[in-house]
C-alpha cells in the first residue's frame, strides 16, 4: 500500500439560509497517511448517508448541539466503509463497518468508533437505514414514546421517508390502524400498495390545515399516536384530532429545517388540546438509544432477515452528488432511505 | 321549615365572544320546594367559586366536553354550603359541605355529590381552594406531570393565581429554585415577599417574548419544569430556554380563554425545541385525580393547618356580583383565590 491516499471530501463552507446545495459545500482532496497508529483502521467509504438533522446542525441557533456544524470541516455523516488495512484483529481487510465517517472517501479512525456488520444479515446498507440510526430511530420512537396499543390509531408525517416508512410499519406490526400523510400520489400509493397501510393522504392536495383536518378526521375518527416528522400544516391539522390521553412524538420537524429554525414561524397555538386531552407531546433523539442498539437489532433484524420489512432505498451513485442529494431530502420525490454510494 | 325557599339563581344566557362579565348571564328567582326524597339534603350556599375553566366549558368548539355548557342553565360551579335540613345520618342542620352546586342560593341535592368538611382543619372555603380542586390541580400536576426535583428550576405562569400560587409554594418545599411570573408589579411583591419565591417578573414590562425570555434566561440559566397555566407570550419567552428533559405542564391557557379558543391564535412554532431538549408538554385536569382527592389532603391539609402555606384569598360580598367576578379572572388584580361570600 502507498504512503498516502487520495482523499476527496465535502467541506460545509457556507450556512445555507433556505434550502441547502451544492453550493454551500466545496469539494477538497487531501493525501491522507496510510501509517496506521495502534487501533486505528484505514476505510473506504461506500455507502454515505444524507439525513435532514443534517440541516439541524447547521442551524445557527442552539439545538441539541451547544454550536452549529463547524464551517471549514468536513461534512458529518454516518457511512458504511470497507476496511482496507487494520492495525486490530477484530477487523480485516473486506470487512464491512458503519460509522460517523463524515462526506470522504476515505477514513483513518480508531476502531472503537465503528461497527462492524454482518452482511449475511442484510445488505450493508442497510446499516444507514432500518439497522442503523433511522431504524433505531423509529423503533423506539414508536416503542418508547409513542406507546401503541392494538386497535389504536397511528398516524405518522414524512410516512414515505427513512423513518416514517419504519415507523408506520412497526405500528401495523402492533395491531395499529396506520394512516401515512406523506406528498404526492406515487409516494401515497407506495405507502398504500407497498406498506398496505390503511390509509394514505397527500398533504399536497390541500390548501389548507383545516381541509386536511377535515379528512383526516373523516377517514381515523380521530388519533391515539401522531408520529410527526414534518411539523408545520400536517401537525396543525392534527392536533385538534387528538383523542384522550394521546401521544405525539416528535422526531422532526423537516417543515422547519429550510430557514424556520433560524426564523420563527408562526402557527395555531395549541396547547389548549393538549388540556382538553390530557395529551403527552415527547420530543426524541435517535442518539438518545445509542446505548440500545443490540436490542433493537435483535428484533428488527430478523424481521429484515426474513423480508417482513419494506426497507426501500433510493441510491444515487458517485460521491460528486452528495450535497444536491442532501437537497433533494427537502425538494425531491423519493421513498424510503436516500443514499450516495461510491 | 316553609314547604318552599326563595332560589336566586345566575343563568347563562349568551355565549361571550371576548371578555365574559354580567351582560352574559340573568337573575332568576325560583320556589325551590324544600321537600326531601330520600337521600336529599338541603342546602344554602355560603361560597361560590369562579374559577378560569368555566370560559372553557362556554367555548363553542369541543373541549374537554364534546358540549360547551348548556345555555339557559345554572352556571355551573363548585360551591361551600350550610346543611339546612337532612335526610341523611351523616349530615346534620348547620354542617358544611362541598360541591358542584352552581350559581344558586340554596340547592336540594343528593348528598352522594357533596363531600363533608371539617370547620377544625381550615376555614370552610379553602374546600374551593388550596383544600379543594385548585390545590388538587396544583398537587398533582406538580407531582405527577412536573415530577420536579431538588435543585431543579421550575417556572410558574399565572404564579399569583389559585393555582399557581400553590404550584409555587410545593415547588419551593420540593428544593426547587422557583420564578413565579405574573402580571403587575403588586403580585411581583406578594410573590418574593409572602410567597419567598427566589424570583419573579412581571410580564407586562416586557413588549415581547424576546425580553422577557432573556430576563428569565438571565435569572434562573434555564427552566427544568414549566407549570403553565397561561399560555401566549409568556409561554412563547419559556420554550426556547427549557434544559434537557425538561417537563412542561400544561394546566391552563388562561390568555387564550377570552376567544382565543373559539378563534385560532397565531404563535411561534416551537416544537423544534422539544426535539432538541427531548422534552415533554404534558396536559392535565384536575378531575383526572378527582379518585386521590384522600391522598392531596392527607398530605396538604397539614401543611395548611400549621401554617405552613400561604392561601390568599380574595373574597367578593353578595350573590349579585358573581357575573362581574368571574370577569375579573381575566382583568383584574386579586391574588390567590377569588370567591363570592353570601
Amino acid at each position: 500500500m502507498p504512503s498516502t491516499i487520495n482523499n476527496q471530501q465535502w467541506i460545509y463552507r457556507q450556512h445555507p439560509a433556505g434550502i441547502v446545495g451544492p453550493e454551500h459545500y466545496e469539494l477538497r482532496e487531501e493525501a491522507l497517511s496510510t501509517n496506521l497508529s495502534a487501533g486505528e483502521v484505514l476505510l473506504q467509504s461506500r455507502y454515505l448517508s444524507v439525513d435532514p438533522y443534517m440541516r439541524i446542525n447547521q442551524s445557527l441557533k442552539p439545538t441539541y448541539n451547544e454550536l452549529p456544524h463547524a464551517l471549514n470541516t468536513v461534512q458529518s455523516a454516518g457511512v458504511v466503509a470497507q476496511v482496507l488495512a487494520s492495525s486490530v484483529e477484530h477487523l480485516k481487510a473486506g470487512d464491512w463497518v458503519e460509522g460517523m465517517l463524515g462526506w470522504q472517501t476515505h477514513a483513518r479512525v480508531h476502531h472503537s468508533g465503528l461497527r462492524k456488520l454482518d452482511p449475511e444479515l442484510a445488505p450493508v446498507s442497510t446499516a444507514l437505514g432500518v439497522l442503523g440510526m433511522p431504524g433505531r430511530t423509529a423503533w423506539f420512537g414508536l416503542t418508547e414514546s409513542g406507546r401503541p396499543h392494538a386497535g389504536e390509531v397511528v398516524v405518522v408525517s414524512g410516512a414515505s421517508g427513512a423513518v416514517g416508512s419504519l415507523v408506520a410499519q412497526f405500528a401495523k406490526r402492533h395491531g395499529c390502524k396506520v394512516l401515512g400523510v406523506a406528498g404526492g400520489k406515487e409516494k401515497c400509493d407506495w405507502l398504500r400498495d407497498t406498506l398496505h397501510l390503511d390509509w394514505a393522504i397527500d398533504y399536497k392536495t390541500h390548501q389548507s390545515a383545516d381541509t386536511l383536518s377535515q379528512e383526516i378526521k373523516a377517514l381515523t375518527g380521530g388519533v391515539d399516536v401522531y408520529f410527526d416528522n414534518v411539523g408545520g400544516m400536517v401537525t396543525d391539522a392534527i392536533i385538534p384530532l387528538i383523542n384522550r390521553r394521546a401521544r405525539i412524538v416528535i422526531c422532526g420537524s423537516i417543515s422547519q429545517y429550510s430557514g424556520g429554525l433560524d426564523t420563527v414561524e408562526l402557527g395555531p397555538r395549541f396547547l389548549h388540546h393538549m388540556l382538553y386531552q390530557r395529551a403527552t407531546i415527547q420530543g426524541m433523539l435517535a442518539r438518545d438509544y445509542v446505548h440500545r442498539m443490540d436490542e433493537m437489532l435483535r428484533i428488527v433484524g430478523p424481521m429484515v432477515k426474513r423480508n417482513e420489512i419494506v426497507f426501500e432505498e433510493t441510491v444515487v451513485q458517485g460521491f460528486a452528488h452528495l450535497p444536491a442529494t442532501l437537497n433533494r431530502l427537502f425538494t425531491g420525490n423519493h421513498v424510503g432511505k436516500l443514499l450516495v454510494e461510491v
